[in-house]
Protein backbone atom coordinates (compact mmCIF):
# COMPACT_ATOMS: atom_id res chain seq x y z
CA UNK A 1 0.00 0.00 0.00
CA UNK A 2 2.79 2.09 1.15
CA UNK A 3 4.85 1.61 -2.15
CA UNK A 4 1.81 1.86 -4.44
CA UNK A 5 1.56 5.22 -3.17
CA UNK A 6 4.51 6.15 -3.41
CA UNK A 7 4.81 4.78 -7.18
CA UNK A 8 1.58 6.45 -8.07
CA UNK A 9 3.35 9.99 -6.65
CA UNK A 10 6.05 9.49 -8.54
CA UNK A 11 4.22 8.95 -11.64
CA UNK A 12 1.75 11.83 -11.30
CA UNK A 13 5.48 13.95 -10.63
CA UNK A 14 7.02 12.94 -13.75
CA UNK A 15 3.94 13.93 -15.58
CA UNK A 16 3.87 16.89 -13.74
CA UNK A 17 7.85 17.49 -14.95
CA UNK A 18 7.18 17.21 -18.47
CA UNK A 19 4.49 19.61 -18.63
CA UNK A 20 4.73 22.93 -20.24
CA UNK A 21 5.42 26.14 -18.37
CA UNK A 22 2.78 29.02 -19.92
CA UNK A 23 3.33 32.37 -20.79
CA UNK A 24 1.06 34.89 -21.07
CA UNK A 25 1.25 38.66 -21.98
CA UNK A 26 -0.61 40.87 -24.20
CA UNK A 27 0.89 41.23 -26.75
CA UNK A 28 4.14 40.34 -28.44
CA UNK A 29 6.09 41.26 -25.63
CA UNK A 30 6.07 38.35 -23.51
CA UNK A 31 8.34 36.28 -25.79
CA UNK A 32 11.53 39.03 -24.40
CA UNK A 33 10.29 37.12 -21.24
CA UNK A 34 10.34 33.32 -22.67
CA UNK A 35 13.97 34.37 -24.27
CA UNK A 36 15.10 34.81 -20.90
CA UNK A 37 13.12 31.36 -20.02
CA UNK A 38 14.56 29.30 -22.27
CA UNK A 39 17.86 30.66 -21.78
CA UNK A 40 17.95 29.78 -17.79
CA UNK A 41 15.94 26.61 -18.29
CA UNK A 42 16.65 25.13 -21.17
CA UNK A 43 14.99 21.57 -20.02
CA UNK A 44 11.68 23.45 -20.08
CA UNK A 45 9.10 23.45 -22.88
CA UNK A 46 6.50 26.99 -22.77
CA UNK A 47 3.00 27.79 -24.33
CA UNK A 48 2.95 31.13 -24.55
CA UNK A 49 -0.94 33.09 -25.38
CA UNK A 50 -0.59 36.49 -26.58
CA UNK A 51 -3.44 38.57 -26.77
CA UNK A 52 -2.92 40.56 -29.47
CA UNK A 53 -6.17 40.97 -31.01
CA UNK A 54 -6.86 43.28 -27.90
CA UNK A 55 -3.34 44.54 -26.68
CA UNK A 56 -2.65 47.16 -24.91
CA UNK A 57 -4.23 46.29 -22.09
CA UNK A 58 -2.58 49.20 -20.56
CA UNK A 59 -5.57 51.88 -21.36
CA UNK A 60 -8.34 49.21 -20.16
CA UNK A 61 -9.95 49.33 -17.47
CA UNK A 62 -9.23 46.48 -14.50
CA UNK A 63 -12.35 44.33 -14.68
CA UNK A 64 -11.88 44.09 -18.32
CA UNK A 65 -7.79 43.56 -17.94
CA UNK A 66 -8.83 40.68 -15.48
CA UNK A 67 -11.70 39.37 -17.56
CA UNK A 68 -9.23 39.20 -20.76
CA UNK A 69 -6.71 38.01 -18.74
CA UNK A 70 -8.43 35.17 -16.87
CA UNK A 71 -9.56 33.91 -20.13
CA UNK A 72 -6.11 33.52 -22.02
CA UNK A 73 -5.03 31.62 -18.77
CA UNK A 74 -7.76 29.58 -18.51
CA UNK A 75 -6.27 28.72 -22.64
CA UNK A 76 -3.21 27.99 -20.80
CA UNK A 77 -4.72 25.51 -18.05
CA UNK A 78 -6.27 23.56 -20.34
CA UNK A 79 -3.39 23.06 -22.00
CA UNK A 80 -1.90 21.43 -18.48
CA UNK A 81 0.78 24.02 -17.83
CA UNK A 82 2.88 23.40 -14.67
CA UNK A 83 3.35 26.93 -13.73
CA UNK A 84 1.91 29.85 -15.58
CA UNK A 85 3.64 33.33 -15.68
CA UNK A 86 2.22 36.20 -15.98
CA UNK A 87 4.89 38.51 -18.15
CA UNK A 88 2.59 41.49 -18.90
CA UNK A 89 2.67 44.60 -16.20
CA UNK A 90 -0.74 45.78 -16.51
CA UNK A 91 -2.28 42.32 -16.22
CA UNK A 92 0.11 41.69 -13.39
CA UNK A 93 -0.83 44.71 -11.58
CA UNK A 94 -4.64 44.70 -12.33
CA UNK A 95 -5.60 40.53 -12.85
CA UNK A 96 -3.20 38.74 -10.47
CA UNK A 97 -5.64 37.81 -7.49
CA UNK A 98 -8.69 36.96 -9.77
CA UNK A 99 -6.07 34.76 -11.87
CA UNK A 100 -4.84 33.14 -8.73
CA UNK A 101 -8.68 32.05 -8.19
CA UNK A 102 -8.81 30.29 -10.99
CA UNK A 103 -5.86 28.87 -11.19
CA UNK A 104 -5.08 24.85 -9.60
CA UNK A 105 -1.46 26.19 -10.41
CA UNK A 106 1.23 28.61 -9.11
CA UNK A 107 0.94 31.86 -10.44
CA UNK A 108 3.68 34.01 -11.01
CA UNK A 109 3.36 38.05 -12.20
CA UNK A 110 6.46 40.09 -13.02
CA UNK A 111 5.71 43.22 -10.91
CA UNK A 112 6.63 41.34 -7.18
CA UNK A 113 9.98 39.49 -8.57
CA UNK A 114 11.10 42.60 -10.31
CA UNK A 115 10.62 44.90 -7.06
CA UNK A 116 12.08 42.53 -4.60
CA UNK A 117 15.09 42.33 -7.25
CA UNK A 118 15.52 45.97 -7.15
CA UNK A 119 15.51 46.07 -3.26
CA UNK A 120 18.23 43.62 -3.38
CA UNK A 121 20.11 45.81 -5.60
CA UNK A 122 20.22 49.11 -5.03
CA UNK A 123 22.82 50.37 -2.15
CA UNK A 124 21.43 54.07 -2.99
CA UNK A 125 18.02 53.65 -2.00
CA UNK A 126 17.60 55.91 -5.27
CA UNK A 127 15.36 53.41 -7.57
CA UNK A 128 14.14 54.07 -10.97
CA UNK A 129 10.74 52.23 -12.68
CA UNK A 130 10.18 52.84 -16.41
CA UNK A 131 7.09 51.63 -18.30
CA UNK A 132 3.99 52.50 -20.15
CA UNK A 133 2.13 55.26 -19.04
CA UNK A 134 -0.79 52.92 -17.73
CA UNK A 135 2.05 51.34 -15.54
CA UNK A 136 3.81 53.87 -13.95
CA UNK A 137 0.29 55.64 -13.28
CA UNK A 138 -1.05 52.89 -11.75
CA UNK A 139 1.38 53.07 -9.27
CA UNK A 140 1.70 49.27 -8.87
CA UNK A 141 5.80 48.73 -8.92
CA UNK A 142 5.88 52.08 -5.75
CA UNK A 143 3.03 50.55 -4.09
CA UNK A 144 4.68 46.95 -4.13
CA UNK A 145 7.90 48.07 -2.78
CA UNK A 146 6.39 50.30 -0.07
CA UNK A 147 4.70 47.24 0.68
CA UNK A 148 8.09 45.07 0.74
CA UNK A 149 9.81 47.70 3.19
CA UNK A 150 6.93 47.55 5.11
CA UNK A 151 6.82 43.69 6.31
CA UNK A 152 10.20 43.18 5.30
CA UNK A 153 11.66 39.82 6.83
CA UNK A 154 8.55 39.11 7.92
CA UNK A 155 6.68 37.09 4.80
CA UNK A 156 8.89 36.88 2.35
CA UNK A 157 12.57 36.53 2.87
CA UNK A 158 13.71 39.42 0.77
CA UNK A 159 17.30 40.21 1.82
CA UNK A 160 17.58 43.82 1.12
CA UNK A 161 20.49 45.93 0.81
CA UNK A 162 19.05 49.24 0.96
CA UNK A 163 19.15 50.59 4.59
CA UNK A 164 18.54 54.03 4.12
CA UNK A 165 15.46 55.85 2.45
CA UNK A 166 13.72 53.98 -0.43
CA UNK A 167 13.18 56.55 -3.18
CA UNK A 168 11.54 55.62 -5.98
CA UNK A 169 11.29 57.90 -9.81
CA UNK A 170 8.98 56.33 -11.92
CA UNK A 171 9.24 57.74 -15.56
CA UNK A 172 6.77 56.82 -18.63
CA UNK A 173 8.24 55.94 -21.81
CA UNK A 174 5.42 55.41 -24.28
CA UNK A 175 7.58 55.64 -27.50
CA UNK A 176 10.17 52.70 -26.51
CA UNK A 177 7.12 50.28 -27.51
CA UNK A 178 7.00 51.29 -30.95
CA UNK A 179 10.58 51.90 -31.42
CA UNK A 180 11.26 48.04 -29.96
CA UNK A 181 8.80 46.89 -32.32
CA UNK A 182 9.89 48.74 -35.56
CA UNK A 183 13.45 47.25 -34.88
CA UNK A 184 15.23 50.56 -34.34
CA UNK A 185 16.84 49.01 -30.72
CA UNK A 186 20.02 51.71 -31.25
CA UNK A 187 18.77 54.23 -34.47
CA UNK A 188 20.02 57.79 -33.42
CA UNK A 189 16.59 58.77 -32.96
CA UNK A 190 15.77 55.74 -30.77
CA UNK A 191 19.15 57.29 -28.78
CA UNK A 192 17.51 61.19 -28.48
CA UNK A 193 13.96 59.43 -27.19
CA UNK A 194 16.09 57.57 -24.34
CA UNK A 195 18.23 60.68 -23.14
CA UNK A 196 14.81 62.69 -23.37
CA UNK A 197 13.15 60.56 -21.17
CA UNK A 198 15.97 59.26 -18.80
CA UNK A 199 17.29 62.50 -17.71
CA UNK A 200 15.17 62.73 -14.74
CA UNK A 201 16.46 59.27 -13.78
CA UNK A 202 20.13 60.57 -13.96
CA UNK A 203 19.65 63.41 -12.54
CA UNK A 204 18.14 61.89 -9.49
CA UNK A 205 20.86 59.47 -9.39
CA UNK A 206 19.21 56.03 -9.46
CA UNK A 207 21.33 53.04 -9.06
CA UNK A 208 18.52 50.64 -10.49
CA UNK A 209 16.17 50.33 -12.67
CA UNK A 210 13.44 48.40 -13.34
CA UNK A 211 12.41 47.98 -16.82
CA UNK A 212 8.90 47.74 -16.39
CA UNK A 213 7.80 46.65 -19.58
CA UNK A 214 8.14 43.39 -21.65
CA UNK A 215 9.22 45.51 -24.65
CA UNK A 216 12.51 47.24 -22.94
CA UNK A 217 15.25 44.41 -22.49
CA UNK A 218 15.23 44.98 -26.21
CA UNK A 219 16.26 48.43 -25.97
CA UNK A 220 18.83 47.46 -22.90
CA UNK A 221 21.93 48.51 -24.74
CA UNK A 222 20.47 52.05 -25.51
CA UNK A 223 19.03 52.70 -22.00
CA UNK A 224 22.31 51.35 -20.51
CA UNK A 225 24.30 53.42 -22.37
CA UNK A 226 22.79 56.52 -21.44
CA UNK A 227 22.92 55.50 -17.33
CA UNK A 228 25.96 53.90 -17.72
CA UNK A 229 26.43 53.33 -14.22
CA UNK A 230 22.68 51.52 -12.94
CA UNK A 231 21.96 48.07 -12.83
CA UNK A 232 18.94 47.14 -15.18
CA UNK A 233 16.54 44.94 -13.89
CA UNK A 234 14.42 42.50 -16.10
CA UNK A 235 10.87 42.60 -14.71
CA UNK A 236 10.37 39.37 -17.07
CA UNK A 237 13.60 37.40 -16.27
CA UNK A 238 13.23 38.26 -12.50
CA UNK A 239 9.68 36.39 -12.82
CA UNK A 240 11.84 33.69 -14.57
CA UNK A 241 13.63 33.27 -11.32
CA UNK A 242 10.44 32.88 -9.44
CA UNK A 243 8.85 30.57 -11.62
CA UNK A 244 12.06 28.35 -11.35
CA UNK A 245 12.72 28.80 -7.46
CA UNK A 246 8.64 27.22 -7.27
CA UNK A 247 9.66 24.46 -9.63
CA UNK A 248 12.82 23.66 -7.62
CA UNK A 249 10.92 23.80 -4.48
CA UNK A 250 8.22 20.87 -5.61
CA UNK A 251 10.48 18.82 -7.40
CA UNK A 252 8.67 20.08 -10.96
CA UNK A 253 11.74 20.75 -13.26
CA UNK A 254 12.01 19.24 -16.34
CA UNK A 255 14.52 16.23 -15.98
CA UNK A 256 15.69 16.21 -19.50
CA UNK A 257 15.47 18.47 -22.85
CA UNK A 258 12.11 17.97 -24.69
CA UNK A 259 11.86 16.18 -28.01
CA UNK A 260 9.29 18.62 -28.94
CA UNK A 261 8.49 22.04 -29.88
CA UNK A 262 10.40 24.16 -27.25
CA UNK A 263 7.68 27.10 -27.38
CA UNK A 264 4.19 26.55 -28.87
CA UNK A 265 3.24 30.00 -29.49
CA UNK A 266 -0.66 30.91 -29.63
CA UNK A 267 -2.15 34.38 -30.54
CA UNK A 268 -5.56 35.91 -31.06
CA UNK A 269 -5.14 37.34 -34.04
CA UNK A 270 -2.17 36.58 -36.80
CA UNK A 271 -1.00 40.14 -38.10
CA UNK A 272 1.44 40.07 -41.59
CA UNK A 273 4.48 41.61 -38.83
CA UNK A 274 3.46 39.44 -35.93
CA UNK A 275 6.33 36.77 -36.73
CA UNK A 276 9.20 38.74 -37.59
CA UNK A 277 8.63 41.27 -34.29
CA UNK A 278 8.32 37.84 -32.83
CA UNK A 279 11.43 36.15 -33.70
CA UNK A 280 13.36 39.40 -33.09
CA UNK A 281 11.57 39.29 -29.38
CA UNK A 282 12.41 35.87 -28.67
CA UNK A 283 16.14 35.88 -30.75
CA UNK A 284 15.61 32.38 -32.55
CA UNK A 285 13.15 30.90 -35.11
CA UNK A 286 9.49 30.50 -33.89
CA UNK A 287 8.56 27.55 -35.50
CA UNK A 288 4.79 27.91 -35.55
CA UNK A 289 2.55 30.83 -34.26
CA UNK A 290 -1.31 29.53 -34.06
CA UNK A 291 -4.39 31.89 -34.16
CA UNK A 292 -6.78 31.49 -31.73
CA UNK A 293 -10.18 32.78 -31.91
CA UNK A 294 -11.60 33.67 -28.05
CA UNK A 295 -15.09 33.69 -26.74
CA UNK A 296 -15.27 37.42 -25.32
CA UNK A 297 -13.50 38.47 -29.39
CA UNK B 1 -51.82 69.23 -52.36
CA UNK B 2 -49.19 70.67 -54.73
CA UNK B 3 -48.11 73.44 -51.92
CA UNK B 4 -48.82 70.50 -49.07
CA UNK B 5 -46.16 68.81 -50.53
CA UNK B 6 -43.66 71.03 -51.11
CA UNK B 7 -44.27 72.40 -47.15
CA UNK B 8 -43.94 68.91 -46.00
CA UNK B 9 -40.68 68.63 -48.37
CA UNK B 10 -39.66 71.95 -46.80
CA UNK B 11 -40.28 70.74 -43.48
CA UNK B 12 -38.55 67.47 -44.01
CA UNK B 13 -35.50 69.31 -45.53
CA UNK B 14 -35.39 71.66 -42.83
CA UNK B 15 -35.34 69.01 -39.81
CA UNK B 16 -32.28 67.02 -42.28
CA UNK B 17 -30.16 70.38 -42.38
CA UNK B 18 -29.65 70.46 -38.50
CA UNK B 19 -28.74 67.00 -38.24
CA UNK B 20 -25.38 66.33 -37.21
CA UNK B 21 -22.31 65.01 -39.68
CA UNK B 22 -21.05 61.84 -38.10
CA UNK B 23 -17.51 61.08 -38.41
CA UNK B 24 -16.17 57.52 -37.30
CA UNK B 25 -12.73 56.81 -36.57
CA UNK B 26 -10.89 53.46 -34.89
CA UNK B 27 -9.57 55.99 -32.43
CA UNK B 28 -8.65 59.40 -31.69
CA UNK B 29 -6.85 60.11 -35.02
CA UNK B 30 -10.17 61.19 -36.76
CA UNK B 31 -10.28 64.42 -34.77
CA UNK B 32 -7.73 65.95 -37.19
CA UNK B 33 -10.57 65.29 -39.34
CA UNK B 34 -13.41 67.23 -36.95
CA UNK B 35 -10.42 69.57 -37.23
CA UNK B 36 -10.99 70.54 -40.46
CA UNK B 37 -14.78 69.87 -40.93
CA UNK B 38 -15.09 72.50 -38.18
CA UNK B 39 -12.73 75.06 -40.47
CA UNK B 40 -14.49 74.23 -43.30
CA UNK B 41 -18.12 74.08 -41.94
CA UNK B 42 -18.35 75.89 -38.91
CA UNK B 43 -22.17 75.57 -38.91
CA UNK B 44 -22.50 72.23 -38.81
CA UNK B 45 -22.66 69.99 -35.32
CA UNK B 46 -20.46 66.71 -35.98
CA UNK B 47 -20.99 63.26 -34.04
CA UNK B 48 -17.57 61.59 -33.65
CA UNK B 49 -17.65 57.96 -32.32
CA UNK B 50 -13.73 56.62 -32.06
CA UNK B 51 -13.62 52.87 -31.65
CA UNK B 52 -10.46 53.36 -28.86
CA UNK B 53 -11.14 49.79 -27.24
CA UNK B 54 -10.25 48.49 -29.85
CA UNK B 55 -7.69 50.57 -31.73
CA UNK B 56 -6.04 49.43 -33.87
CA UNK B 57 -7.82 48.37 -36.77
CA UNK B 58 -4.73 47.83 -38.99
CA UNK B 59 -3.70 44.28 -37.92
CA UNK B 60 -6.88 42.84 -38.07
CA UNK B 61 -8.88 40.70 -40.68
CA UNK B 62 -11.32 42.41 -42.78
CA UNK B 63 -14.23 40.66 -41.69
CA UNK B 64 -13.52 41.86 -38.44
CA UNK B 65 -12.81 45.27 -39.27
CA UNK B 66 -16.12 45.22 -41.32
CA UNK B 67 -17.89 44.26 -38.19
CA UNK B 68 -16.52 46.48 -35.85
CA UNK B 69 -17.12 49.33 -38.57
CA UNK B 70 -20.54 48.54 -39.05
CA UNK B 71 -21.28 48.79 -35.48
CA UNK B 72 -19.92 51.84 -34.73
CA UNK B 73 -21.96 53.55 -38.22
CA UNK B 74 -25.09 52.03 -36.50
CA UNK B 75 -24.36 54.23 -33.28
CA UNK B 76 -24.03 57.35 -35.56
CA UNK B 77 -26.89 56.43 -37.48
CA UNK B 78 -29.25 56.20 -34.62
CA UNK B 79 -28.46 59.63 -33.58
CA UNK B 80 -30.12 60.48 -37.14
CA UNK B 81 -26.78 61.96 -39.08
CA UNK B 82 -26.90 63.20 -42.32
CA UNK B 83 -23.70 61.67 -43.74
CA UNK B 84 -21.18 59.80 -42.05
CA UNK B 85 -17.31 60.42 -43.03
CA UNK B 86 -15.27 57.19 -42.22
CA UNK B 87 -11.93 59.08 -41.00
CA UNK B 88 -10.44 55.71 -40.44
CA UNK B 89 -8.02 54.65 -43.83
CA UNK B 90 -7.82 50.94 -42.80
CA UNK B 91 -11.99 51.15 -42.25
CA UNK B 92 -12.24 52.94 -45.62
CA UNK B 93 -10.19 50.46 -47.48
CA UNK B 94 -12.24 47.63 -46.21
CA UNK B 95 -15.36 48.28 -44.68
CA UNK B 96 -16.78 50.53 -47.85
CA UNK B 97 -19.01 48.29 -49.27
CA UNK B 98 -20.59 46.87 -45.93
CA UNK B 99 -21.15 50.13 -44.16
CA UNK B 100 -23.06 51.17 -47.52
CA UNK B 101 -24.98 48.49 -47.06
CA UNK B 102 -26.34 49.55 -43.83
CA UNK B 103 -26.44 53.33 -44.26
CA UNK B 104 -29.73 55.13 -45.40
CA UNK B 105 -27.61 57.74 -45.64
CA UNK B 106 -24.48 58.64 -48.09
CA UNK B 107 -20.88 56.87 -46.70
CA UNK B 108 -17.90 58.88 -47.48
CA UNK B 109 -14.28 57.49 -46.39
CA UNK B 110 -11.03 58.81 -47.02
CA UNK B 111 -9.57 56.74 -49.92
CA UNK B 112 -11.16 57.84 -53.33
CA UNK B 113 -11.04 62.15 -52.41
CA UNK B 114 -7.41 61.60 -51.15
CA UNK B 115 -6.36 59.45 -54.27
CA UNK B 116 -8.51 62.11 -56.54
CA UNK B 117 -6.76 65.48 -55.09
CA UNK B 118 -3.58 63.54 -55.72
CA UNK B 119 -4.13 63.69 -58.92
CA UNK B 120 -5.67 66.48 -59.75
CA UNK B 121 -2.66 68.01 -57.94
CA UNK B 122 0.04 66.41 -59.48
CA UNK B 123 2.15 67.56 -62.56
CA UNK B 124 4.92 64.81 -62.99
CA UNK B 125 2.72 62.03 -61.97
CA UNK B 126 5.10 61.03 -59.41
CA UNK B 127 2.70 60.65 -56.20
CA UNK B 128 3.94 59.16 -52.52
CA UNK B 129 1.72 57.75 -49.67
CA UNK B 130 2.57 57.50 -46.55
CA UNK B 131 0.61 55.39 -44.30
CA UNK B 132 0.32 52.70 -41.26
CA UNK B 133 2.24 49.06 -42.56
CA UNK B 134 -1.43 47.75 -42.83
CA UNK B 135 -2.49 50.31 -45.19
CA UNK B 136 0.70 50.89 -47.42
CA UNK B 137 0.62 46.82 -47.43
CA UNK B 138 -3.49 46.54 -48.05
CA UNK B 139 -2.59 48.37 -52.13
CA UNK B 140 -6.06 50.60 -51.36
CA UNK B 141 -4.77 53.58 -52.65
CA UNK B 142 -2.57 52.42 -55.22
CA UNK B 143 -5.48 50.77 -56.75
CA UNK B 144 -7.61 53.42 -56.31
CA UNK B 145 -5.33 55.93 -58.35
CA UNK B 146 -5.17 52.76 -60.58
CA UNK B 147 -8.83 53.14 -60.68
CA UNK B 148 -9.41 56.39 -61.55
CA UNK B 149 -6.58 56.66 -63.96
CA UNK B 150 -8.55 53.38 -66.07
CA UNK B 151 -12.29 55.29 -65.52
CA UNK B 152 -11.08 58.58 -66.12
CA UNK B 153 -13.66 60.94 -67.44
CA UNK B 154 -16.32 58.28 -67.13
CA UNK B 155 -17.62 57.50 -64.20
CA UNK B 156 -16.33 60.47 -62.34
CA UNK B 157 -15.22 64.27 -63.26
CA UNK B 158 -11.66 64.17 -61.89
CA UNK B 159 -10.12 66.97 -63.67
CA UNK B 160 -6.32 65.21 -63.89
CA UNK B 161 -3.51 67.22 -64.60
CA UNK B 162 -1.28 64.23 -64.63
CA UNK B 163 -0.65 63.24 -68.22
CA UNK B 164 2.33 61.17 -68.40
CA UNK B 165 2.34 57.92 -66.34
CA UNK B 166 1.41 57.67 -62.63
CA UNK B 167 3.85 56.29 -60.41
CA UNK B 168 3.51 55.41 -56.98
CA UNK B 169 5.76 55.39 -54.31
CA UNK B 170 4.37 54.12 -50.94
CA UNK B 171 6.21 53.82 -47.57
CA UNK B 172 5.05 52.78 -43.87
CA UNK B 173 5.97 55.17 -41.20
CA UNK B 174 4.79 52.97 -38.45
CA UNK B 175 6.71 55.11 -35.74
CA UNK B 176 4.80 58.99 -36.96
CA UNK B 177 1.59 57.62 -34.73
CA UNK B 178 2.97 56.98 -31.31
CA UNK B 179 4.93 60.40 -32.06
CA UNK B 180 2.09 62.45 -32.35
CA UNK B 181 0.28 60.81 -30.31
CA UNK B 182 3.54 61.79 -27.70
CA UNK B 183 2.64 65.31 -28.85
CA UNK B 184 6.34 65.56 -29.65
CA UNK B 185 5.17 67.03 -33.40
CA UNK B 186 9.18 68.86 -34.03
CA UNK B 187 11.07 66.68 -31.88
CA UNK B 188 14.63 65.88 -33.07
CA UNK B 189 13.93 62.49 -32.67
CA UNK B 190 10.62 63.17 -35.14
CA UNK B 191 12.99 65.01 -37.51
CA UNK B 192 15.46 61.99 -37.86
CA UNK B 193 12.24 59.72 -37.89
CA UNK B 194 11.22 61.58 -40.73
CA UNK B 195 14.27 61.97 -42.89
CA UNK B 196 14.64 58.14 -42.84
CA UNK B 197 10.84 57.27 -43.66
CA UNK B 198 10.44 60.24 -46.25
CA UNK B 199 14.39 58.99 -47.89
CA UNK B 200 12.75 56.98 -50.88
CA UNK B 201 10.11 59.82 -51.55
CA UNK B 202 12.73 62.25 -51.83
CA UNK B 203 14.92 59.59 -54.19
CA UNK B 204 11.52 59.54 -56.06
CA UNK B 205 11.30 63.25 -56.40
CA UNK B 206 7.52 63.40 -55.86
CA UNK B 207 5.45 66.31 -56.44
CA UNK B 208 2.38 65.39 -54.26
CA UNK B 209 2.03 63.38 -51.12
CA UNK B 210 -1.45 61.66 -49.66
CA UNK B 211 -0.51 61.73 -45.70
CA UNK B 212 -2.99 58.53 -45.50
CA UNK B 213 -3.54 58.18 -41.75
CA UNK B 214 -5.52 60.71 -39.60
CA UNK B 215 -2.78 61.38 -37.27
CA UNK B 216 -0.11 62.54 -39.71
CA UNK B 217 -1.61 65.68 -40.17
CA UNK B 218 0.00 66.16 -36.83
CA UNK B 219 3.64 66.00 -38.47
CA UNK B 220 2.80 68.13 -41.43
CA UNK B 221 5.14 70.85 -40.50
CA UNK B 222 8.59 68.28 -39.87
CA UNK B 223 7.01 65.81 -42.96
CA UNK B 224 6.75 69.23 -45.20
CA UNK B 225 10.54 70.20 -44.04
CA UNK B 226 11.75 67.30 -44.73
CA UNK B 227 9.92 67.30 -48.68
CA UNK B 228 9.39 70.95 -48.89
CA UNK B 229 8.33 71.15 -52.49
CA UNK B 230 5.88 68.44 -52.04
CA UNK B 231 1.89 69.18 -52.13
CA UNK B 232 0.50 67.14 -48.88
CA UNK B 233 -3.07 65.84 -49.07
CA UNK B 234 -4.49 65.53 -46.59
CA UNK B 235 -6.56 63.00 -46.43
CA UNK B 236 -9.32 63.87 -43.89
CA UNK B 237 -9.74 67.18 -45.12
CA UNK B 238 -10.30 65.91 -48.71
CA UNK B 239 -13.47 63.72 -47.24
CA UNK B 240 -14.84 66.70 -45.82
CA UNK B 241 -14.35 67.89 -48.97
CA UNK B 242 -16.75 65.46 -50.65
CA UNK B 243 -18.88 65.62 -47.75
CA UNK B 244 -19.50 69.55 -48.32
CA UNK B 245 -20.02 68.25 -51.78
CA UNK B 246 -22.81 65.95 -51.07
CA UNK B 247 -24.35 68.30 -48.76
CA UNK B 248 -24.23 71.02 -51.47
CA UNK B 249 -26.15 68.96 -53.62
CA UNK B 250 -28.53 67.70 -51.49
CA UNK B 251 -29.33 71.47 -49.94
CA UNK B 252 -29.03 69.81 -46.30
CA UNK B 253 -26.03 72.28 -45.38
CA UNK B 254 -26.89 73.49 -41.99
CA UNK B 255 -28.14 76.93 -42.48
CA UNK B 256 -27.11 78.54 -39.04
CA UNK B 257 -24.38 78.06 -36.50
CA UNK B 258 -25.61 75.52 -33.41
CA UNK B 259 -26.79 76.49 -30.30
CA UNK B 260 -25.38 72.97 -29.25
CA UNK B 261 -22.32 71.76 -28.35
CA UNK B 262 -20.15 71.64 -32.32
CA UNK B 263 -18.73 68.34 -31.21
CA UNK B 264 -20.36 65.19 -29.80
CA UNK B 265 -17.47 62.69 -29.04
CA UNK B 266 -18.20 59.18 -28.22
CA UNK B 267 -15.48 56.34 -27.27
CA UNK B 268 -15.66 52.72 -26.56
CA UNK B 269 -12.58 52.93 -24.00
CA UNK B 270 -11.55 56.15 -21.72
CA UNK B 271 -7.88 55.81 -21.43
CA UNK B 272 -6.60 58.67 -18.65
CA UNK B 273 -4.61 60.17 -21.90
CA UNK B 274 -7.45 60.38 -24.15
CA UNK B 275 -8.71 63.82 -23.24
CA UNK B 276 -5.70 65.73 -23.46
CA UNK B 277 -4.38 63.77 -27.28
CA UNK B 278 -8.04 64.59 -28.36
CA UNK B 279 -7.99 68.08 -27.47
CA UNK B 280 -4.49 68.85 -29.27
CA UNK B 281 -5.73 66.71 -32.05
CA UNK B 282 -9.03 68.90 -32.44
CA UNK B 283 -7.44 71.97 -31.72
CA UNK B 284 -9.85 73.30 -29.27
CA UNK B 285 -11.51 72.17 -26.12
CA UNK B 286 -13.50 68.95 -26.14
CA UNK B 287 -16.26 69.40 -23.98
CA UNK B 288 -17.42 66.11 -23.43
CA UNK B 289 -16.24 62.50 -24.19
CA UNK B 290 -18.96 59.98 -23.44
CA UNK B 291 -17.36 55.87 -23.14
CA UNK B 292 -20.35 53.35 -24.81
CA UNK B 293 -19.82 49.52 -24.30
CA UNK B 294 -20.46 48.02 -27.69
CA UNK B 295 -22.22 44.74 -27.98
CA UNK B 296 -19.07 42.75 -29.71
CA UNK B 297 -16.59 44.28 -26.82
Amino acid sequence: MQNDRKSSSNLASSTITSQAIGVFDSGVGGLTTVRKLVNMLPNERVIYFGDTARVPYGNKTAATVSAYTCECVEFLLEREVKVVIIACNTASALAMEAVQRISPVPVVGVITPAAEAALRSSRSGRIGIIGTRATVQSGAYQATIKNILEKQGLERDVEINVEINVEIIAEACPLFVPFAEEGWHYHPATRLVAEEYLAPLKIANIDTLILGCTHYPMLTDVIQDVLPNVRLINSGEEAVGVADAILHEQGIHAQERSLHRIVDCYISDKSTAFMSVAERFLGFPLGMAQEVRLKKW
